[in-house]
């Protein structure tokens, strides 16, 4: 018999409890054992909600209470829900997340605690929304070394990008369609700022090498730079822009993370990829590449993610999951300094002194193009060795081109 | 302390060879236990090969070596394959497949056989090569009811119809071009005719919906019909021939499930998914569309796949995996007469006898059509419908549109 306790009714909560319910027979035929939610923990009342009557106020009761082997936690933040996470896993519940800012900052600490508990944590859900993703790394992949994770980590980024791709959109239009839409929080930095891409790279990253890489150990650039003339500029040359989270481990071991807009070749899947829809791509020694796609975030899809691991940690019980994630430090990561690309420039400048600085270079063109605004691409090179190049021009927009 | 035979010496048995022992630091890592590869079998000696010395030509000294607990079986087919596969089970040894025949004609007796004798019977990698489906259909995704399977699931023939659209080879030069690539067999009859595709829709329909769905329960249509002229109209509608395998779970419970040439739009995930490559998404009532893509084949990869297994035996030696995949039978599948689709046809026919059976239609063109053929888009309706409103007329190719 598994009891199942949920904290926080709000979009995601609400969506597990909702999974949960309505599948219920299906889930305990796949269990082989009887899955039911106990209660819902929120500070808020909701007595016209169908599970109105299991909303309690103290977690102390789900803490205290034998019969619950399973902890949802999607209050989200590192606060309270670090303080409920620790404290059931120390009372020997397994503890389920779709919270990515906590396992990105403290996933190492509170795997080792379950560890001392015996009990797992699981964060299926915490990346890529109902893509599987977590598992097939942790799992399916596993027989590879792994050199590289790349995605499209988050929705709300990626539909603002379509917008203005498809749509001709500038980026406050986009963003404020996009907050009609409920893609986009009133709020919108963790999202256009690039935060939420960088805590789910630091997680996939982590995982494929073994080694926890912290928010603050990635450069982080948003989008809000991009323009509508580099848009079309990308368009030019049959690219398009998005905004990836990539993770590579280089031979010596450290790994480069970091997140910022790049050009992407129109015909590669990742360009295909639109509107709030994820995409991760994993390459690996043996497998070469593979990905993931789906829908990035959403109440039933990420309740799906939610609701599989509770499924696994019922199923396990017994045996508690491993993954391989070991702590963190300053040996883990290097800044990207070192990776070699093609660059697409913007800049105040003439093709003279452009020629001049970097030699025969790709000039792009775009109707309605002000005077003394040149684009080109580069041939491939570092950021340090680019910067020295463009010292004595204006550079506008500086977009790393994926390979 | 996890000993480890193969059975095969063939591309894949060679690629699990190789990366049981290249990464064999990091597997051993991951599972927490010794693995080693101790024997290899095969009719065949390798006295050059770094494993020659592994290679025996009992399988008895397997079976009857109670140091080996996990058996890959790369052998293929369902007949020599299929007795070791019983004989390794029932001498209490997990069994790890990369044989998609066996699988989809034999899989739920296998499985039973191992549940008999609490040992696991593993085939991540008889599907989609070395990406990760299996075990996300039957664990990741486990929280939804599945609804659809689709896919891209023979690369043989995805490389034949990309360099059709692509390169304008006629399906005999594509074929040709694949066999010097070593991307079609000499006899490539099973991979062109559907039915290597057919064996995988089984088996992801039979894990996806939990009943046996057998060989002979799918109707399979190969690729051997499709002209470039379907393709130059495929190509003015926006949209690409791609072989399909679909598993349609109805009200009802039954499942349509069947393999023929589709009409895909060009913007879908899976128009872009090109060569060599597969791809299979998935619609859950919960996730909505899930994708997976990657290699479809290879010796690296489809190992990978396989090595990914025998780690998954490995860490569960004593507590064996289910699978939710239930006895086959008459009342599990259905043909796919009542599927409703848009359909593209192209006939010897004039316009106006198209639009006496069809009314108003999408008419196609193309740049050197021969006098007399019409091409164009139905209605939805089902294949009998159409089928009745084509009896008059001399239909030279008619492709189902995928919604």
């Amino acid at each position: 018999m598994v009891k199942v306790a949920i904290l926080g009714f709000g979009t995601v909560g609400s969506g597990v409890a909702e999974v949960l319910t309505k599948n219920n027979a299906h889930i305990e035929e796949k269990v082989h054992n009887s899955v039911q939610l106990k209660y819902i923990l929120d500070v808020r009342d909701f007595p016209d909600s169908p599970f109105g009557d299991k909303i309690i106020h103290d977690f102390a009761l789900i803490e205290n209470d034998p019969e619950i082997n399973v902890v949802v936690e999607t209050i989200g933040g590192a606060r309270i829900a670090k303080e409920f996470t620790e404290r059931a896993l120390r009372a020997g519940k397994s503890v389920v997340t779709s919270n990515k800012e906590l396992v990105a900052t403290h996933g190492y600490d509170l795997m080792q605690l379950a560890k001392e508990h015996d009990v797992s944590y699981l964060f299926e859900a915490s990346v890529g929304g109902g893509i599987p993703i977590i598992r097939p790394l942790s799992q399916c992949l596993a027989a590879n070394e792994l050199t590289e994770i790349c995605g499209i980590l988050n929705g709300t980024t990626n539909y603002i990008l379509t917008r203005m791709i498809k749509a001709g959109l500038s980026f406050d239009a986009a963003l404020k369609e996009a907050q009609q839409n409920g893609y986009a929080e009133q709020d919108p930095t963790a999202d256009i700022e690039g935060h939420d891409a960088c805590r789910k790279i630091c997680i996939l990253g982590s995982l494929a090498f073994g080694r926890h890489i912290y928010p603050g150990q990635v450069p982080t650039e948003g989008i809000t730079r991009v323009t509508l003339a580099d848009v079309a500029y990308a368009d030019a040359c049959g690219r398009k822009v998005k905004l990836l989270g990539r993770a590579i481990r280089r031979e010596d071991g450290r790994v480069m993370a970091y997140v910022a807009p790049h050009l992407v070749d129109g015909s590669a899947p990742l360009a295909s990829v639109e509107a709030v829809f994820n995409a991760i791509t994993v390459k690996g020694d043996a497998i070469g590449d593979v990905m993931f796609y789906g829908p990035g975030a959403g109440k039933l899809p990420t309740a799906s993610a939610v609701v599989a691991d509770v499924m696994d940690a019922a199923k396990h019980l017994k045996t508690r999951k491993y993954m391989s994630w070991g702590p963190g430090g300053d040996d883990v990561t290097t800044p990207p300094d070192g990776l070699e690309s093609a660059w697409y420039v913007r800049a105040e400048a003439g093709t003279d002194a452009v020629r001049a600085a970097f030699g025969e270079v790709d000039f792009l063109a775009r109707s309605g193009a002000p005077a003394g605004e040149t684009a080109f691409l580069t041939a491939a090179m570092t950021r340090p060795a680019l910067d020295g190049k463009l010292a004595g021009m204006k550079a506008l927009s500086v977009i790393r081109i994926l390979d």
